[in-house]
């Protein structure tokens, strides 16, 4: 790749370099001969195929098979050079470099690679690219993010839910960390009940092959950086699952992870050099410390431990400063937009990752797809320290300056609890968690949320208190960027995060012998819940003013916050909180900024006039939503 | 000023602006006759006097007297051009625009004032700048600041308790608002008790004239800019007391307001203009939340309240925008500088001046004194907003880009206070409080402290637990920044700041007739806390390793926190602390980036020696000062 050179290239000879430059013109390639061995076996190619027509023109095979370490490769393509091998220290990998020129045709190469007289040749295909302009939408604040556990939503396919070969031979739903059985089918089974919750984007925990022996149900241990975990369905299906969602106007969004993967990766197991992957001496665990990289007093130790201490014990963390390494992890992310169309990447445990490495990778993948939503998991404790995640104002820290478009908004998720705790929390903690977004440069890009598989559950957080509920749901679906929900959440589901994890319960309907389906019907509390979500998300995608208007807030007073969506055409939705247990007349004068020439106003969700902008009369514990009227 | 032009200048003729033009070159100038009226009297002249050869070669004069507004003015002194004048709204004032050329003589000059054929003259004195080298130090990281309130700290001079003419007629000693009776003279006759305790420098809460009915001893409702407060002393007895503190080797902050005045301040009472002064219909506060200044989404309304909006019902808001105004505050505290050759300005609420106003004034002051320290009170809640109003590596916000180049360090604060409570708090508290240092420009010059006279006293917050008390103290004598120590704290005065105020009793031994005086002999554990700190003070004086090295922190781990100062040049400082309730055996080799080369160490408050660095002995809540030996 452009960015990371070839470094330490071995070339054995000079017959390959002038080989190389024969390539482009199609002339066949002879390599010399060193000795007598078997013909190497060729098991694995990654990245699996490519495409000709990307924007960066190289391409970084990593070629897998006993001893092809010794071989020498040629090749012959009209439009594709042979720019140079690369031999590791685990003899049964050869990195095989190529450019592929703009012109050249889709279709298949022969890799030819030779160890003394033994030949071997492996196929490898380069297609072309899909130009359906429905593929990588990217997401902007129009769109509500509903993310799930597709091991825990919805069985769509029972044949799929133990595959033979895999580590693990059952499922058991009433273990948390066992296989469920929920799959990608599941999901497309319900994508109706999303789009009318007013879901417009999927995201799924991580679908990649997660072949651990236990409790990799979550996703994030991947095994195989190129294949669809089988439990979920086939790499085909997952191409099919995009394109289906596409069609319903639903968008998806992959879980990835950057920073580690599961113990028992091929690449892991059969290591291509020791220098994949950061060892220590005995099991070294990351100090979760992320503020020590923009710390001016910090220890090399302690950022070494953030940035390359293992993120558990059956997670290696991959060591990004390999060029080689970096390489694998952007081709493998190009090719998952190339190969399904996806809209955008939410990526896991971002701080971890080493700085210089995300700033190489981010630009590459934004290079390719501009359009692609970018956002992270950055769970820091200020305002300053999520911000130094994504793109920001301030100069760069450490030689550290992120290009990440947006983060997972935890000051946000935080300043709601916090406000919604017992009997009526410090409401400027919402507000100040909007006020430092004047470090960000974008903020809209950020994601909002409530709640997520790590957490304890938004609605038992709030003590099952259905008036701050509605409270918490009103905030998220009318503030700045795009808003997340995390499954079940619209129905009511709930459960602590400590101490048995059960806030990764199957969603009530989602297999066949659930004898509660809340897909098909949701009486009671689940149903008010429901449709007071898909109420304001209906709302909020049919109304510009939430999603690409303007805000104003104003100081919350006397357990009073306020804030204003607005355009410059003269719309404008009030969000006026009364987090106290009395009923609040409002003096609205105050808000004369934003509601000058505005006369009175509707409740969004109840659709109850509010005549007197001048004394808003505010239920106790209430957010409204209020659209004003000239 | 430079920076502030003479907005709608005011000039009754075009004799007067040819006079203007004459002045320089001697010649006497004279002013038409409008009609017969009493010559006006002028019983004051803002500056009070002036220099020649300041930088800035303007000089703008407030002229009041009864119906002075009606005159023409006119001078004749070499190097001194009048440049113009200008009425105000009320006719009790004029202001003079002077420029005073660089080789313009010291004396006397007259000012000419002519109303119709009236004629007053007033004379206004230039002296010669002050070139004592020993003036105007400012302060470094060497220094130890001691911060006292002048009325409780010692009576030097009971003649002046009452002073005839003020508004208060009596001490009282059992009340907390009233007067005391404490005086310059007072703090003068214990420099040596100041200087034994290790501190650099003093910092009174203000010592100009709060010449108000009632609990204005605090000193922050000034009644005179330019007038010492008759009950600690004259302007001369101020004057000498900053000479005799330098002769001393004691430095002299001021503590200095610009935000607000006292509401008997004559300008308030006489006031030159409307606009002079922020009024609202009723009396309005401030909303004291600083943040919206910084916040993108911020209404008008809310950043018009903080910065306007009065800081308490006798202290009126002063108009920074109108440019006299700004002119007035600049004048002002360049006078103070060059009158007494003070080393530093502490400023009061800072963030609460109008943003623009702070930018010039900052400027101006350094402009002329560039080696004068500057550090101001931004009582945040956050690292990101207390550096907002520093110098900071961020870009302007909403055209605010602080010139001030430190602040009281409420963060480390926050930090020591919360790490101390209870059974032994979050050390990163601490830890982050110096991590956000990456926003300053230069993070050293911020002034750590543990309290002050509006919080609760250290000792009362930590549960007058005497081990918490020493980590506290020997975390701020061994932090970056210029440590600050509230009086009193030295010898475990206490109590909490609510409901009654009682942090701001006087000094035991400050009064003749006090029975015990910790000045003369400090017995039992107030001996104990005093020879602790003077310990590490002059530790910290004579050992540049503290106040110009280095700082390393290690990220806290099982209740221990490490930090080190360290120089190139070899010396190296370990700064160790347990907060637990166990002694611990910590392993030392996580350290090996400061230690490396080091065999051994020295307890610099016991002389204990640290025989091993591999494994360090820490006795429960301890923190160890630690000077490695090679």
């Amino acid at each position: 790749m452009k960015i990371f050179p070839f470094f330490a290239l071995v070339l054995a000879g000079a017959l390959v370099a002038s080989a190389l430059r024969a390539a482009p013109l199609g002339a066949p390639t002879a390599a010399p001969v060193h000795g007598q061995k078997a013909a190497p076996a060729i098991d694995r190619v990654d990245p699996t195929f490519w495409w000709v027509g990307m924007k960066n023109p190289h391409l970084q095979l990593l070629v897998h098979g006993p001893g092809i370490g010794a071989s020498l490769a040629s090749l012959r393509y009209a439009g594709v050079a042979l720019d140079g091998i690369q031999k590791l220290e685990n003899p049964n990998y050869l990195v095989v470099n190529l450019t592929i020129a703009p012109d050249a045709k889709p279709g298949q190469l022969t890799l030819l690679f030779l160890d003394g007289k033994k030949k071997t040749t492996r196929a490898y295909e380069l297609r072309a690219r899909n130009q359906d302009p429905a593929r990588t939408q990217g997401l902007t604040q129009a769109d509500f993010i509903y993310m799930l556990m597709p091991d825990r939503f919805a069985n769509g396919d029972p044949k799929n839910d133990v595959v033979r070969g895999t580590r693990v031979n059952h499922v058991a739903r009433d273990s948390m960390y066992a296989r469920h059985g929920g799959d990608l089918k599941g999901i497309e089974n319900h994508f109706s009940y999303l789009k009318q919750l007013g879901a417009t984007a999927i995201w799924p925990t991580p679908i990649v092959e997660n072949d651990m022996p236990k409790a990799s149900y979550h996703g994030y241990a991947v095994t195989d950086c190129y294949k669809v975990d089988p439990r979920y369905g086939t790499n085909a299906e997952y191409v099919q699952f995009v394109k289906n969602a596409h069609k319903q106007g639903l968008k998806v969004v992959q879980d990835i992870v950057l920073n580690h993967w599961g113990s028992y990766h091929h690449l892991f197991r059969d290591q291509p050099a020791a220098d994949w992957f950061h060892a220590f001496p005995t099991f070294t665990r990351s100090n979760y410390n992320a503020f020590v990289l923009n710390d001016p007093y910090g220890a090399k130790i302690d950022r070494k431990l953030e940035n390359d201490g293992w993120f558990d014990t059956t997670m290696p963390d991959v060591n990004q400063s390999n060029p080689l390494v970096a390489t694998y992890l952007i081709q493998n992310f190009l090719w998952w937009v190339e190969s399904t169309g996806l809209d955008g990447y939410r990526i896991d445990t971002y701080p971890y990752s080493e700085p210089q490495f995300l700033m190489a990778w981010g630009k590459a993948i934004a290079d390719e797809y501009p359009k692609l939503a970018l956002f992270g998991e950055a769970w820091e404790g200020t305002e300053a320290e999520q911000a130094f995640f994504a793109q920001n104002i301030l100069p760069p820290v450490n030689g550290f300056k992120s290009n990440l478009p947006g983060v997972l908004d935890f000051q946000i998720c935080f300043g709601i609890g916090d406000v919604l705790k017992g009997d009526g929390g410090d409401l400027t903690k919402l507000y100040r968690a909007l006020q430092g977004d004047w470090m960000y440069t974008d903020a809209t890009r950020n994601v909002p949320f409530l709640d997520n598989h790590d957490m304890s559950r938004f609605y038992s957080v709030i003590g099952e208190d259905f008036a701050k509920y509605k409270m918490g749901l009103a905030w998220l679906l009318t503030l700045r960027g795009t808003p997340q929900l995390y499954y079940g959440t619209e129905v009511l589901m709930k459960n602590f995060s400590d101490p048995d994890g059960k806030v990764r319960e199957d969603f009530p309907g989602g297999w066949a012998s659930d004898k509660t389906n809340y897909f098909a019907a949701r009486p009671g509390p689940a149903g008010e819940a429901f449709d007071y979500v898909a109420k304001l998300a209906n709302y909020r995608k049919s109304h510009p003013v939430l999603s690409s208007g303007k805000l104003m807030q104003f100081i919350p007073q006397d357990g009073v916050y306020t804030y204003f969506r607005y355009t410059d055409a003269g719309e404008c939705v009030m969000v006026i909180a009364n987090n106290t247990k009395d009923a609040k007349q409002v003096d609205g004068r105050r808000f004369a900024e934003r509601t000058a020439g505005f006369a009175s106003g509707q409740d969004v969700v109840t659709g109850a006039p509010v005549p007197d902008l001048q004394t808003i009369a505010v239920p106790a514990r209430t957010v409204m939503v209020v659209e004003l009227k000239k």
